[in-house]
Protein backbone atom coordinates (compact mmCIF):
# COMPACT_ATOMS: atom_id res chain seq x y z
CA UNK A 1 0.00 0.00 0.00
CA UNK A 2 1.43 3.65 -0.83
CA UNK A 3 1.20 6.26 1.57
CA UNK A 4 -0.25 10.04 1.23
CA UNK A 5 1.78 12.27 2.35
CA UNK A 6 0.11 15.00 4.46
CA UNK A 7 0.20 17.81 1.74
CA UNK A 8 -1.42 15.01 -0.45
CA UNK A 9 -4.05 14.01 1.85
CA UNK A 10 -4.60 17.72 2.73
CA UNK A 11 -5.39 18.49 -0.97
CA UNK A 12 -8.46 15.46 -0.42
CA UNK A 13 -9.01 17.04 1.92
CA UNK A 14 -9.46 20.53 0.96
CA UNK A 15 -12.54 22.39 -1.48
CA UNK A 16 -10.70 20.96 -4.45
CA UNK A 17 -12.42 18.70 -7.37
CA UNK A 18 -11.37 14.77 -8.49
CA UNK A 19 -11.84 13.18 -11.32
CA UNK A 20 -12.34 10.00 -11.00
CA UNK A 21 -12.32 6.86 -13.53
CA UNK A 22 -13.51 3.39 -13.17
CA UNK A 23 -14.06 0.70 -16.07
CA UNK A 24 -16.94 -0.19 -18.22
CA UNK A 25 -17.42 -3.65 -19.06
CA UNK A 26 -15.23 -3.48 -22.41
CA UNK A 27 -12.74 -1.88 -20.09
CA UNK A 28 -12.51 1.30 -21.51
CA UNK A 29 -12.40 4.30 -18.80
CA UNK A 30 -15.18 6.27 -17.53
CA UNK A 31 -13.83 9.18 -16.05
CA UNK A 32 -16.31 11.77 -14.15
CA UNK A 33 -15.56 14.46 -11.64
CA UNK A 34 -16.36 13.93 -7.59
CA UNK A 35 -16.40 15.41 -4.26
CA UNK A 36 -13.57 14.11 -2.48
CA UNK A 37 -12.27 13.34 0.55
CA UNK A 38 -9.60 11.02 2.97
CA UNK A 39 -9.63 9.65 6.14
CA UNK A 40 -6.01 9.96 5.97
CA UNK A 41 -4.98 6.40 4.67
CA UNK A 42 -7.33 5.84 2.02
CA UNK A 43 -8.94 8.26 -0.20
CA UNK A 44 -13.33 8.32 -0.22
CA UNK A 45 -15.91 9.72 -2.22
CA UNK A 46 -19.21 9.17 -2.42
CA UNK A 47 -21.71 7.38 -5.31
CA UNK A 48 -24.77 6.32 -4.76
CA UNK A 49 -26.68 2.64 -6.00
CA UNK A 50 -27.46 1.95 -9.41
CA UNK A 51 -24.93 4.62 -10.69
CA UNK A 52 -22.31 3.38 -13.40
CA UNK A 53 -19.49 4.25 -10.90
CA UNK A 54 -21.10 1.98 -8.48
CA UNK A 55 -21.86 -0.56 -10.75
CA UNK A 56 -18.16 -0.66 -12.33
CA UNK A 57 -16.85 -0.79 -9.38
CA UNK A 58 -18.89 -3.70 -8.69
CA UNK A 59 -17.60 -5.67 -11.31
CA UNK A 60 -14.22 -4.25 -11.19
CA UNK A 61 -12.77 -2.73 -8.25
CA UNK A 62 -9.49 -0.81 -9.87
CA UNK A 63 -10.07 2.93 -9.92
CA UNK A 64 -7.66 5.88 -10.24
CA UNK A 65 -8.57 9.79 -8.73
CA UNK A 66 -6.70 12.80 -9.85
CA UNK A 67 -6.94 16.01 -7.79
CA UNK A 68 -5.89 19.52 -8.27
CA UNK A 69 -5.40 22.12 -6.18
CA UNK A 70 -8.50 24.28 -7.16
CA UNK A 71 -6.77 27.95 -6.73
CA UNK A 72 -3.87 27.06 -9.02
CA UNK A 73 -4.31 23.97 -10.94
CA UNK A 74 -0.66 24.61 -12.58
CA UNK A 75 1.07 24.19 -9.13
CA UNK A 76 0.63 20.74 -8.81
CA UNK A 77 -1.22 17.31 -8.76
CA UNK A 78 -1.91 13.95 -7.15
CA UNK A 79 -3.11 10.89 -9.08
CA UNK A 80 -4.06 8.01 -6.99
CA UNK A 81 -4.77 4.21 -8.47
CA UNK A 82 -5.79 1.46 -6.11
CA UNK A 83 -8.53 -0.69 -5.53
CA UNK A 84 -11.92 0.51 -4.22
CA UNK A 85 -14.41 -0.79 -0.98
CA UNK A 86 -17.86 0.13 -1.15
CA UNK A 87 -19.89 0.19 2.20
CA UNK A 88 -23.60 1.52 2.49
CA UNK A 89 -22.69 2.14 6.02
CA UNK A 90 -22.55 6.06 6.74
CA UNK A 91 -23.13 6.78 3.30
CA UNK A 92 -25.50 9.64 3.75
CA UNK A 93 -23.94 11.43 6.54
CA UNK A 94 -20.65 11.07 4.52
CA UNK A 95 -22.41 12.88 1.25
CA UNK A 96 -23.82 15.75 3.95
CA UNK A 97 -20.16 16.09 5.48
CA UNK A 98 -18.85 16.68 1.33
CA UNK A 99 -22.09 19.25 0.88
CA UNK A 100 -20.85 20.87 3.72
CA UNK A 101 -17.41 21.29 2.41
CA UNK A 102 -18.43 21.93 -1.43
CA UNK A 103 -21.84 23.80 -0.95
CA UNK A 104 -21.65 24.76 2.27
CA UNK A 105 -24.60 23.52 3.22
CA UNK A 106 -25.46 21.27 6.46
CA UNK A 107 -27.47 18.18 4.40
CA UNK A 108 -27.17 16.61 0.93
CA UNK A 109 -29.77 18.73 -0.95
CA UNK A 110 -30.36 16.31 -3.84
CA UNK A 111 -30.73 13.07 -1.89
CA UNK A 112 -34.35 11.76 -3.83
CA UNK A 113 -35.98 9.80 -2.18
CA UNK A 114 -34.71 5.71 -1.29
CA UNK A 115 -31.55 6.85 -2.66
CA UNK A 116 -28.87 4.56 -1.23
CA UNK A 117 -25.45 6.74 -0.85
CA UNK A 118 -22.69 4.61 -0.81
CA UNK A 119 -19.10 5.29 0.43
CA UNK A 120 -16.24 4.12 -1.77
CA UNK A 121 -12.82 3.95 -0.07
CA UNK A 122 -9.65 3.52 -2.32
CA UNK A 123 -6.52 1.85 -0.85
CA UNK A 124 -3.70 3.61 -2.79
CA UNK A 125 -1.56 1.25 -4.84
CA UNK A 126 0.22 3.93 -6.50
CA UNK A 127 0.42 7.41 -6.15
CA UNK A 128 2.17 10.15 -8.27
CA UNK A 129 2.44 13.47 -8.38
CA UNK A 130 3.90 16.38 -9.24
CA UNK A 131 4.86 19.77 -6.97
CA UNK A 132 2.32 17.92 -3.64
CA UNK A 133 5.18 16.85 -1.79
CA UNK B 1 -18.99 9.61 -33.89
CA UNK B 2 -20.28 12.03 -30.87
CA UNK B 3 -20.64 15.94 -31.43
CA UNK B 4 -19.57 18.82 -28.78
CA UNK B 5 -21.83 21.56 -28.66
CA UNK B 6 -20.00 24.84 -29.13
CA UNK B 7 -20.08 25.42 -24.88
CA UNK B 8 -18.16 22.28 -24.64
CA UNK B 9 -15.94 23.07 -27.18
CA UNK B 10 -15.05 26.39 -25.41
CA UNK B 11 -14.27 24.35 -22.36
CA UNK B 12 -11.68 22.85 -23.85
CA UNK B 13 -10.47 25.85 -25.73
CA UNK B 14 -10.26 28.13 -22.20
CA UNK B 15 -7.35 27.82 -19.65
CA UNK B 16 -9.29 24.61 -18.01
CA UNK B 17 -7.02 22.09 -17.26
CA UNK B 18 -8.40 18.51 -18.14
CA UNK B 19 -7.57 14.97 -16.50
CA UNK B 20 -6.77 11.73 -19.23
CA UNK B 21 -7.07 8.48 -18.59
CA UNK B 22 -5.19 5.57 -20.40
CA UNK B 23 -5.21 2.24 -19.70
CA UNK B 24 -1.63 -0.22 -18.17
CA UNK B 25 -0.92 -3.47 -19.66
CA UNK B 26 -3.32 -4.69 -16.92
CA UNK B 27 -6.05 -2.90 -17.79
CA UNK B 28 -6.29 -0.22 -14.91
CA UNK B 29 -6.58 3.50 -15.33
CA UNK B 30 -3.77 5.62 -15.64
CA UNK B 31 -5.00 9.11 -15.27
CA UNK B 32 -2.88 12.94 -15.43
CA UNK B 33 -3.66 16.14 -15.63
CA UNK B 34 -2.96 17.70 -19.22
CA UNK B 35 -3.48 20.45 -21.03
CA UNK B 36 -6.04 20.42 -23.65
CA UNK B 37 -7.21 22.08 -26.62
CA UNK B 38 -9.57 21.15 -29.89
CA UNK B 39 -9.90 21.49 -33.22
CA UNK B 40 -13.81 21.91 -32.62
CA UNK B 41 -14.59 17.81 -33.24
CA UNK B 42 -11.95 15.97 -31.83
CA UNK B 43 -9.95 16.73 -28.46
CA UNK B 44 -6.06 17.42 -28.16
CA UNK B 45 -3.38 17.05 -25.60
CA UNK B 46 0.02 17.32 -26.13
CA UNK B 47 2.11 14.31 -25.07
CA UNK B 48 5.94 12.84 -25.68
CA UNK B 49 7.01 9.91 -27.09
CA UNK B 50 8.29 7.23 -24.27
CA UNK B 51 5.61 8.80 -21.71
CA UNK B 52 2.95 6.09 -19.93
CA UNK B 53 0.72 7.78 -22.09
CA UNK B 54 1.87 7.64 -25.24
CA UNK B 55 3.13 4.12 -24.49
CA UNK B 56 -0.86 2.96 -23.43
CA UNK B 57 -2.51 4.77 -26.65
CA UNK B 58 -0.08 2.82 -28.67
CA UNK B 59 -1.15 -0.25 -27.15
CA UNK B 60 -4.74 0.52 -26.55
CA UNK B 61 -6.57 4.02 -27.99
CA UNK B 62 -9.08 3.74 -25.38
CA UNK B 63 -8.95 7.24 -23.76
CA UNK B 64 -11.29 9.38 -21.07
CA UNK B 65 -10.41 12.93 -20.66
CA UNK B 66 -12.61 14.87 -18.16
CA UNK B 67 -12.50 18.73 -18.08
CA UNK B 68 -14.19 21.14 -15.60
CA UNK B 69 -14.39 25.45 -16.09
CA UNK B 70 -10.86 26.18 -13.93
CA UNK B 71 -12.92 29.51 -12.43
CA UNK B 72 -16.00 27.65 -11.17
CA UNK B 73 -15.60 23.59 -10.37
CA UNK B 74 -19.19 23.40 -9.22
CA UNK B 75 -20.86 24.90 -12.14
CA UNK B 76 -20.60 21.41 -14.72
CA UNK B 77 -17.86 19.28 -16.85
CA UNK B 78 -17.38 17.76 -19.89
CA UNK B 79 -16.30 13.99 -20.15
CA UNK B 80 -15.28 12.44 -23.60
CA UNK B 81 -14.23 9.24 -24.32
CA UNK B 82 -12.72 7.91 -27.14
CA UNK B 83 -9.84 6.56 -29.50
CA UNK B 84 -7.02 8.34 -29.68
CA UNK B 85 -4.93 8.95 -32.71
CA UNK B 86 -1.09 10.02 -32.33
CA UNK B 87 0.95 12.51 -34.61
CA UNK B 88 4.55 13.59 -34.20
CA UNK B 89 3.64 16.40 -37.13
CA UNK B 90 3.14 19.65 -35.53
CA UNK B 91 3.44 18.79 -32.03
CA UNK B 92 6.14 21.08 -31.07
CA UNK B 93 4.24 23.90 -32.39
CA UNK B 94 1.32 22.55 -30.32
CA UNK B 95 2.88 22.47 -27.22
CA UNK B 96 4.12 25.94 -27.54
CA UNK B 97 0.61 27.30 -28.73
CA UNK B 98 -0.40 25.29 -25.22
CA UNK B 99 2.41 27.01 -22.94
CA UNK B 100 1.00 30.30 -24.70
CA UNK B 101 -2.36 29.54 -23.18
CA UNK B 102 -1.74 28.26 -20.00
CA UNK B 103 2.13 29.73 -18.94
CA UNK B 104 1.62 33.17 -21.01
CA UNK B 105 4.76 31.87 -22.91
CA UNK B 106 5.74 31.91 -26.63
CA UNK B 107 7.50 28.71 -26.42
CA UNK B 108 7.19 25.84 -24.04
CA UNK B 109 10.06 26.21 -21.70
CA UNK B 110 10.43 22.62 -20.61
CA UNK B 111 11.44 20.91 -23.80
CA UNK B 112 14.10 18.36 -23.33
CA UNK B 113 17.42 18.00 -26.42
CA UNK B 114 15.98 15.08 -28.08
CA UNK B 115 12.22 15.50 -27.05
CA UNK B 116 9.83 14.08 -29.79
CA UNK B 117 6.06 15.97 -28.87
CA UNK B 118 3.00 14.10 -29.91
CA UNK B 119 -0.20 15.66 -30.56
CA UNK B 120 -2.84 13.47 -29.31
CA UNK B 121 -6.08 13.88 -31.03
CA UNK B 122 -9.37 12.16 -29.53
CA UNK B 123 -12.20 11.36 -31.60
CA UNK B 124 -15.18 11.61 -29.04
CA UNK B 125 -17.65 8.32 -28.85
CA UNK B 126 -19.39 9.24 -25.74
CA UNK B 127 -19.99 12.69 -24.30
CA UNK B 128 -21.17 12.99 -21.02
CA UNK B 129 -21.77 16.48 -19.48
CA UNK B 130 -23.50 18.57 -16.75
CA UNK B 131 -24.27 22.31 -16.76
CA UNK B 132 -22.56 22.77 -20.06
CA UNK B 133 -25.01 22.36 -22.82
Amino acid sequence: MAKLTEKQADLFRGKNWGTVTTLRSDGSPHSTPVWIDTDGEKVLFNTAVGRAKERHLRRDPRVSVVVLPADDQQSGYVSVTGVAELSEEGGVEHIDKLAKKYLGQDTYPYLQPGERRIIVRIEPEKIDSMGIG
